[in-house]
């Protein structure tokens, strides 16, 4: 892609309405604007990241046995009625009145949707289990929008149901989506630690957060340090075997301190962990698990016939990502005061290729021939073809923050090598265009 | 996917709300359930249909030059005031009042939004021309949806704006739209007619709507048979060269008579039109263009300055896909008495695999190793390895409509020879394996 083309409206000065370094970047390296409080357009280079977020998300949940469904934003209030949830679940809820005069709602959660799905698509528990989850906008009418993407009140979340004959079954569901949790932070580049949570407007009595560490992050928190030197990916998890996938949940819940300032115990923290291990410092909420049983199945009918002939309610859970929010919490986790450092799987591009003298015949030449050579070897790259000062082509490519920084100059441009760097390192080097793609195509 | 744990709920019986054939035909093949008037589900079926149909019009947008954004889907009414719409709109538009007493809606259409986001971000002529588009849920209050996903209340839309300088490029930005809607219906797998449209309440003096051939369609058309024998695939098109973009939109659209019932007359259509290559049948409206220059730009601001340094407002057009409608209207195009008959582009699955006889060891061999071998060359296959009667898993494969139907038996297993039948034709033929998958790939 060439930068005079791209839509990407940088700015220079940070935004004042702008209180957390996360908003302060995104908007400052054209990712988002606000349209109206709380509520944002996501422009070219933003959607790019959540996006593949969102892919990667996907792809964890379908490894897990998950079904990708779509569930509308708007919801009928009469099914929230049902399940007793429409009266109790206060201002957050935007509701709204058709044309008819009928009550509607713009969905914050889906419990009610996809039970009533369910109670009308299966009635056998030889259909059972199931997981079912959608990625799709949500509203929650916040009463004080903040931190931009983090907090805002149209946002993108993945939820996932779990549908189960028994308990233990569900336990089983419930515990497979941990996992994949586990799984799909690491391999967004996070460090996510569970920790036992309350249950909130969902409901149920088990309950787990995802937390992910970030000096700015808006909660304190306090584990076990062994917590955060597990190689989750290393494990190769066979999502069928009950036995298998609860034995890596345990390793990660018993005997292992985690707990945000909701529920820590100092004496607790200073007993339980050898002061070696103790780790304290500030996280983001960016995944939540629950199992609520037959909280919605009941009142909304959700019936399978068992075994034995039996009509019983089916055992859930539910399971959100917060999709649009970890653009943000992953900025929060991963930049420097230059900028965003992306890590690769979800940066937007792989490199910021900059011709510092566009003009100049033998530049201009290399950075067309390297941008095409990225471009065939399947590299997403943003060539900075503007004719602008090197300083601010060097600025913004730090505050975009893309994994790689690839220098054509006229310097090195007559002998055909780029002067290539990591966002995260100090130390160029300069090389030959063959030698720089392969460093590239190794590294990642 | 094995179809005993796929999320599949097909009905044996064809519901009696369903009016056409397209929404009967969705409801029967598990590919949507209806969550409240108007308001649908997508299950995975038809989400899988819905997604190719979103990424092929994507890929044609990219490569006419656009930028993909994502713009929410509540906005606020005072745009719409600013830009004089807010009133006019009509009861079609969903208005909601936030817990701040704010009035909000639920965007039916997007220039405000974006002209708005535009007049912030981009103040010269330098950055021009733009085009920036969106996949984002929109909602009609229409008084009586009907005909499933054809006129649901909430509804997937591409919506692309162009902002240009003068009304000369405007033109060239909607001609690219044209020739890029044109390719876009073809891969497809439609044959789309462009004809002359009114504006109705986006505004402006030049507008096209983009009408598949339909038996079932909503509209009656008239038109050129020569219109339909257009290869617009082969056109290897240049979207940077003015002329030649303008002239594949002037071959389509001077000289040849194409008129829905709104614009028909006999007696044009007589004399225009020799008898031979008189076309008369129906249609579906699936996409929509339209130029309106400064209509929304002056109220709401968005200005740039030209090479004289004097501010004018940018020309602006708008371009529609309804992307949910078209599953809808693809199947209207394409489906016999049996069920669904997808394009290939399109199709859930390429591939029915039935194992006639569960439980035979042959069978169960040769069938586990087909998938894997399909699997393995990157091909999209359901098997069907329910206990099941072999009639009623030929109906099913018929009523889903892959392309292609592969059947193991007990009569072919041990020789390891498949089945193999297209969806569109009547003749089987018996073959190896390795045959069948030669034939699938060089097919594709």
């Amino acid at each position: 892609m060439r930068r005079s083309r791209y839509y990407l409206p940088t700015l220079r000065e940070t935004p004042k309405e702008a209180e957390i370094i996360s908003h302060r970047l995104m908007l400052r390296a054209g990712m988002v604007r606000q349209s109206t409080a709380g509520i944002y357009i996501w422009l070219p280079l933003g959607l790019r990241v959540m996006d593949k977020i969102a892919d990667l998300v996907r792809d964890e949940q379908n490894r897990a046995g998950s079904h990708e469904i779509l569930m509308p934003t708007i919801q009928s209030a009469d099914l929230w009625r049902k399940a007793g949830r429409y009266d109790d679940y206060g201002p957050e809820m935007l509701r709204i009145k058709d044309r008819q005069d009928r009550d509607l709602l713009y969905g914050p959660t889906n419990e009610e949707v996809i039970t009533d799905l369910f109670a009308n698509t299966v009635t056998s528990y030889r259909d059972l289990p199931q997981l079912l989850y959608h990625i799709q906008w949500k509203f929650r009418d916040e009463l004080r929008p903040r931190f931009g993407v983090m907090r805002g009140r149209e946002f993108l979340m993945k939820d996932n149901y779990s549908f189960d004959l028994t308990p233990e079954a569900s336990r089983h569901s419930y515990n497979k989506m941990f996992v994949s949790y586990l799984r799909t932070f690491a391999r967004l580049g996070l460090q996510a630690i569970p920790m036992e949570a309350e249950t909130g407007p969902i409901g149920g009595n088990l309950s787990h957060e995802f937390i992910i560490i970030a000096s700015t992050g808006e909660s304190a928190i306090w584990c076990d340090k062994s917590l955060l030197e597990r190689d989750v990916l290393s494990l190769a998890v066979n999502y069928d075997n009950e036995a298998e996938v609860a034995e890596i949940v345990r390793s990660f819940t018993e005997g292992y301190y985690a707990c945000t300032d909701e529920k820590h115990n100092p004496e607790l923290f200073a007993k339980e962990v050898p002061e070696t291990r103790r780790y304290q410092g500030r996280g983001i909420e960016v995944g939540h698990i629950f199992h609520f049983g037959t909280k919605y199945s009941e009142p909304l009918g959700a019936m399978v016939s068992d075994a034995n002939g039996n009509r019983v309610p089916v055992q859930m859970g539910s399971y959100g990502i917060g999709v649009s929010r970890l653009v943000g919490a992953i900025i929060e986790a991963c930049h420097d005061e230059k900028g965003i450092c992306w890590p690769a799987p979800v940066a937007p591009f792989q490199v910021s290729l900059i011709n510092v003298r566009v003009g100049n015949t033998a530049c201009d030449a290399l950075a067309e021939k390297t941008m095409q050579a990225l471009q065939a070897a399947g590299v997403e790259v943003l060539y900075d073809d503007r004719d602008e000062s090197a300083g601010a082509k060097f600025s913004e490519a730090d505050l975009l923050g893309f994994p790689w920084r690839w220098v054509v100059s006229p310097r090195n441009a007559d002998s055909g090598t780029i002067e290539i760097k990591r966002r995260t390192e100090d130390e160029a080097q300069v090389v030959p265009l063959e030698q720089a793609l392969a460093l590239l195509t190794n590294s990642s």
